[in-house]
C-alpha cells in the first residue's frame, strides 16, 4: 500500500567528529521516503526552492518515490546547518534558513488521495493537522515531532495527537508532553492525548513500542529493541526520520497489521537508523540495496535474541 | 558450582523521588550476592562493623549464603549516602565513611578454595587483584569496577584486568577506559587490555556482551538486551550489582557455558536489576521468589523476541 509523507526536504550542512560536509541533501521527508521506499511506494508532499535542482530530483527517482507533491517555489530550499563536534548524540544548531518553507502550504494531489497509510513528518502541527484533514478515508496514520512543538506549540500538537494512530517521538519529549519522569507511566499519559502507539526513540539505545493497555493485560504488547551496535557513526542526522521509513513502510507493506508485523517493523527502523548514520546525510540510504537491509535485520535478530 | 564474591558490605541512606530511607543494608557485595543466590551457592568475602547484627547476618542467612568470609572488625560497618532527587540516573554522594573498609584485608576462608566461579566486585583494584591470586584455580573470573578507580588507580586496574574472563562496566567507564568515544571500538580496546569478554552496562537502557572477535566473523556473538520497563523506579542503587549477580550466578548454574547460556545469563542480568529498583536498597530482593524471577524472565523474552 502507498505511504503519503508530509514534510521538509532540506539541505543540511553537517559537521561531527568525521568531518564536514556541505549542502547535503535532507529534511525528514527526503530520509523517510528513501527509507520507505525499500518496502513500497511512497509520495511526498514538500516544497523546494530553485536550488532543488535535476541531481536532487534523480535522488527520488532511483527510488521510484512519487514527487508530485512536491512543490517547486521561488526563492532557495530549506536550510540547516549543525554541528555534532561536542555530543554526538545532541546536535547544535548552527543556522537554520526557512527559506521557501516558511510560506508552506502543502497540496495534496489527487493522485496521493487513495493512500492509506499516511505519515505527518516533523513539521509545524497546523500544517500536519491540515493534511490529516484533507484525508480523512486514511486507515493508518503515524506522525512525528519535536521539543519545539512541545514547548511552544502545545494546543495545536494536542489537535494533531487526536487524529493520530501512532506517535513517534524521543524519550525527553515523551516525559516533557506527559509531565511525567517515569518513561512507562509519560507513554500511558501520551497515549490518552490521542495515539493508541507509541514508539518512543532512545538514540544509540534503540526503540520501545508501547500499546494502548489492554484491561487485564497492560503490558503484554510492549516491545523493546535495542540499536544495531555500529563502530562508525559518520552523521546522526535523519536516524530518527529514517527510523520512522523503515517502520511505516515496512507496516504498509504488509497485508495484516498483527503484532508480529509491529515487531518486525521495530526491527526495520532500527535497521534503516542504522544505516543512515553510516555517512553523511542520504548517502548511505541513497546506495543502500533491499539485500542489505535484509542481512542486517537478521544480523540483528541474532544479537538480539536468546535462541 | 558455587561463587566466591569480594566486595562490600555496607548500610546506605538514600533519597529518591519516592522518599528516603535510613541505613538500609547494601554494598556491592550484598547486592551481588543476594541475586546470585536465586541460581546457585555464594560465598562472600567482605569486613562489618559491630553495627552489622543479627538481623543483617538473617538477610544472608535466609538465602544460604555462606558468610564465612565477612570478618567483623571493631568500629562501623561501610556507610554511603546519596540522592537521586535531581536524577534518577546518577547518584550524588553526600557522603562516604569507609569505617572498617578502610583497613579491609581479603581472607579467603579454606572452606571456599573450591570456588571454580569468581566475582571481584567494585573495590580497590589492589585488592581485587589479591584475591585474584589466592584463587589461581578459578575457571571464570569476572569483576566490576567504577570511575574511581580509571581515573585515580589505572595501573593497579590495568594489572587485575589482565586476570578477567569478563568486565562488567558501563558505557562512560568503558569510553574512559579505552579513550575512545565510540563504543563498539572502545569495547574492543578494552578486552585488548585483557578480558575475553565485557558487559557494557547502560542503565536504563539495557545491556551489551561483547566477545573477542573471532577472525572472520568479529560480530557473531555480540549480544544485546534492553532493560526490563518499569512503571516504578523507587531506588536505582544496586541495579548494576544486581545485574552481575543475576549474569554470573546463572553463568554459575550451568554445566557448559555455551553462546546461549551467555545471552540467557545477560537476560536474567536485566531481571535481577530490574527487581532491585522497585524498592529500597535491598529490600526486593530479600523477598524476592525464584518464581517471580521467571515469570518476569518469560515476560521480558515476549517484550523483546520477534517471534
Amino acid at each position: 500500500m502507498a505511504i503519503t509523507v508530509v514534510g521538509s526536504v532540506a539541505f543540511d550542512t553537517v559537521e561531527t567528529p568525521s568531518g564536514r560536509k556541505e549542502r547535503c541533501l535532507a529534511g525528514a521527508a527526503t530520509y523517510f521516503s528513501l527509507a520507505a521506499s525499500f518496502f513500497t511506494d511512497v509520495r511526498v508532499i514538500a516544497v523546494v526552492g530553485e536550488d532543488f535542482g535535476a541531481s536532487e530530483q534523480a535522488v527520488f527517482d532511483a527510488r521510484e518515490i512519487d514527487t508530485t507533491g512536491i512543490q517547486h517555489a521561488p526563492g532557495k530550499t530549506f536550510f540547516w546547518q549543525g554541528s555534532y563536534l561536542e555530543n554526538l548524540n545532541e546536535a547544535r544548531t548552527l543556522q537554520t534558513d526557512l527559506n521557501v518553507f516558511a510560506g508552506f502550504e502543502p497540496k495534496i494531489p489527487d493522485a496521493y488521495r487513495d493512500s492509506q497509510f499516511l505519515f505527518l513528518a516533523n513539521i509545524d502541527p497546523v500544517l500536519q493537522r491540515r493534511v490529516r484533514e484533507a484525508t480523512p478515508h486514511a486507515k493508518l496514520v503515524a506522525g512525528d515531532t519535536m521539543n519545539y512543538w512541545i514547548k511552544d506549540h502545545k494546543p495545536a500538537l494536542l489537535e494533531v495527537l487526536k487524529g493520530l494512530d501512532i506517535l513517534l517521538i524521543n524519550d525527553t519529549e515523551t516525559r516533557m508532553l506527559a509531565g511525567n519522569s517515569n518513561l512507562v507511566l509519560a507513554a500511558r499519559a501520551v497515549m490518552e492525548m490521542g495515539p493508541r502507539m507509541l514508539v518512543v526513540k532512545h538514540g544509540e539505545y534503540g526503540a520501545t513500542l508501547f500499546h494502548k493497555a489492554i484491561p487485564g493485560a497492560p503490558d503484554s504488547r510492549t516491545f523493546k529493541t535495542p540499536a544495531f551496535p555500529l563502530e562508525q557513526v559518520t552523521d546522526p542526522t535523519g536516524a530518527g526520520d529514517s527510523f520512522g521509513g523503515g517502520f511505516f513502510g515496512y507496516l504498509a507493506s504488509q497485508r495484516e497489521l498483527t503484532p508480529g508485523v509491529f515487531r518486525r517493523a521495530m526491527f526495520y527502523g532500527s535497521v534503516m537508523g542504522s544505516f543512515t548514520v553510516e555517512r553523511f546525510g542520504t548517502e548511505r540510504l541513497q546506495q543502500l540495496t533491499r539485500e542489505e537491509i535484509d542481512h542486517r535485520f537478521n544480523l540483528f535478530r541474532e544479537l538480539t535474541h536468546l535462541d
